[in-house]
């Protein structure tokens, strides 16, 4: 990876916000958001602050720029840099002759608002009380996280976007920026997202939150940062691995082998099966890193997203939309965010008049296929960027 | 229905199994376990009672009866009966000339050993400390829940079933039964069962399990009865409810649709959509009726079960069964026991020499379908036994 450049205005030495207990000791580099920031729901943000992490160098006509929005959890950390050496969510996805090739594109990856890695959110201190927002954070909407990467990437000096991409929720991101900037990027790239969250899909969250929010450690919200609501998110962790991945690859990768190591059993109702060490393995790593409050927004976010609102209708969503064109990817094992749901993405940007390509790929890895099966996922995205 | 006469020995007069906190006021009649009781995973009961209701009569030959096992949480109510009018789990299946014709048949459902409504388990009553067992009952295998209904069967003067038959963890037992009994049984239905749980599923189990295990009122099992741990069983059955139908039936049923006559919000994380509040009344009714202790035991044997402990591999366990013809039924849409599962029982039995027929039905209510596309499985279950 070349040196890196980044563009004016610098924000190295702003104040940054506090990372969540756990997060990684190299805080991200941040942005202000305008101030104030009204939110979608109505909310307004005082003094926000957006974190990010970027790869490769900003060109001269600043047209070089690919715009990277995470998942619910990851943090902007998503590939390794050198004041962070440690390996990214998209480690294979992003370097020199990657997919995401730095020696060619100026990669900038933004930690969402609501979340806990340097950007403002629940967990992130209020400048105006030196105390956590907690609850009192407003509430944030998909569209909160597609402005506000936007706003990092004014703030770096790039007006438009060469390529918006994300995955998960970000892949429904990238369908908000289309509705809320129909000229602020060239390409689109909206990976196992939706248009809307389905009322299977909300059941899994609703279920998640609950886990939560009746954990006795939550407290209202109001845990000390030292004892977070860790039952309720384990639960919650846990239940998401379970539909992050399909039954088809857990059966090869796990059958019914029992838990290694687990000769002596302190509960009757102790884990027994090597697929409970792994959800133990993801829950554990989960708990330390995330804060619940940010959690329980996000969470909310992804339920509330309908990219109707904007227009009527998913196609009116995208109506005068200039992008040159757009790559939709789904997978068919998706049981989080079904590969229907993508191909009406794809639809709806077909029919406003926006060329787009839509895969589906085979991966049996389900909605993380994207973080697993880098080999189909490399080959998409780097055809299309081609 | 005609005039129900049971079988000799009667046992109405017997001492009855209190039953658990909130289980209908009708107690069911039950029959005595041979005492003792030597469980297949190692453990003794002494006293052990199992619940059943019936409905027909059974015939002079006593070659008329259909025994019935349940799902994980029905109770042995199947059906209205004269000394419970109330509907039973299988209302429209059971009765004069409706599938289970009781103007011809002898049907007996039995709950579960290990469940709440009558049958020896965790929340019944020890006979030798006055105590209920609590987590002192014997560990339970489905293994045990074949061999207490065939006991059930034998204390009512039967000593071959004409058909056996389940859904569920009861399509199991019935896999169950025919390794155990190989002249058990005529004919056998094996409906949305698995012949070993799937790692998929036992990660789903054991997510339920942790919920109850970790909330504070579980109290390690010594809960008191009146204050069972309500929110562990909440999530528990939340996901159960998930997990038991399926996205599609969900996106026609509810939609995004807005949760009604919940304007005036609480908490900024209270319940929002329809679905929401479909769970919500799922859990509520299912946490006012059955015992924790209960639900750990029967999830844990679901777990467990695995048909190739008996002789190695599926078919050896059907090796020299000699039920005349077998009806193996499964539903595309399951997401819990995919129908593979239930192709791999019909397989098995198929390759052992058992006359097999393997339904496939494309119902949308996935792992449910049983209890509400009634048209599909009364034509079935009807065409079978013709």
């Amino acid at each position: 990876m070349g040196p890196i450049r980044k563009a004016e205005p610098r924000v190295a030495d702003a104040p940054r916000t506090l990372s969540a207990p756990g997060a990684s000791e190299h805080a991200p580099d941040s942005v202000a958001l305008p101030d104030p920031f009204r939110l979608y729901r109505g909310g307004m943000l005082h003094g926000g602050r957006i974190a990010y992490e970027t790869w490769g160098q900003l060109n001269a006509a600043r047209d070089n720029a690919i715009l990277l929005f995470t998942g619910l959890s990851p943090s902007a950390h998503a590939a390794a840099t050198p004041s962070d050496p440690a390996p990214g969510w998209w480690q294979r996805m992003i370097g020199p002759a990657l997919a995401l090739d730095t020696s060619r594109y100026f990669v900038l990856c933004v930690n969402s608002i609501g979340s806990c890695f340097g950007s403002s959110g629940p967990a992130s201190i209020d400048p105006a009380t030196g105390e956590r927002y907690r609850l009192d954070f407003p509430e944030v909407a998909v569209e909160d996280i597609a402005r506000c990467g936007f706003e990092a990437a004014r703030a770096l000096g790039i007006t438009r976007l060469d390529v918006v991409m994300g995955a998960s929720l970000g892949g429904s991101v990238v369908a908000a920026f289309a509705a809320l900037f129909p000229d602020g990027a060239r390409r689109l790239v909206s990976i196992s997202g939706s248009p809307a969250a389905s009322p299977f899909a909300i059941a899994l969250r609703s279920v998640q939150r609950e886990a939560i929010l009746r954990d006795p450690d939550w407290q209202g919200g109001n845990y000390p940062p030292d004892r977070p609501p860790r039952n309720g998110m384990r639960l919650a962790r846990k239940l998401g691995t379970i539909t992050y991945r399909s039954a088809t690859e857990w059966r090869q990768r796990f059958g019914r082998e029992p838990l290694a190591g687990n000769a002596l059993r302190a509960s009757p109702f102790a884990p027994r099966f090597a697929v409970e060490g792994y959800l133990e393995a993801q829950a554990e790593r989960f708990v330390r890193v995330y804060d619940p409050n940010c959690y329980l927004y996000l969470s909310r976010a992804m339920d509330r997203f309908d990219l109707a609102e904007h227009g009527g209708s998913y196609p009116a969503a995208f109506n005068g939309n200039r992008a040159e064109r757009v790559l939709v990817i789904g997978v068919e094992s998706d049981l989080l965010y079904p590969i229907h749901e993508q191909a009406a993405l794809a639809e709806a940007f077909e029919a406003s008049g926006v060329p787009t390509l839509f895969r589906r790929l085979a991966s049996l890895e389900g909605h993380d296929a994207f973080l697993v099966d880098i080999p189909r996922f490399d080959a998409e995205i780097r055809a299309f960027l081609a």
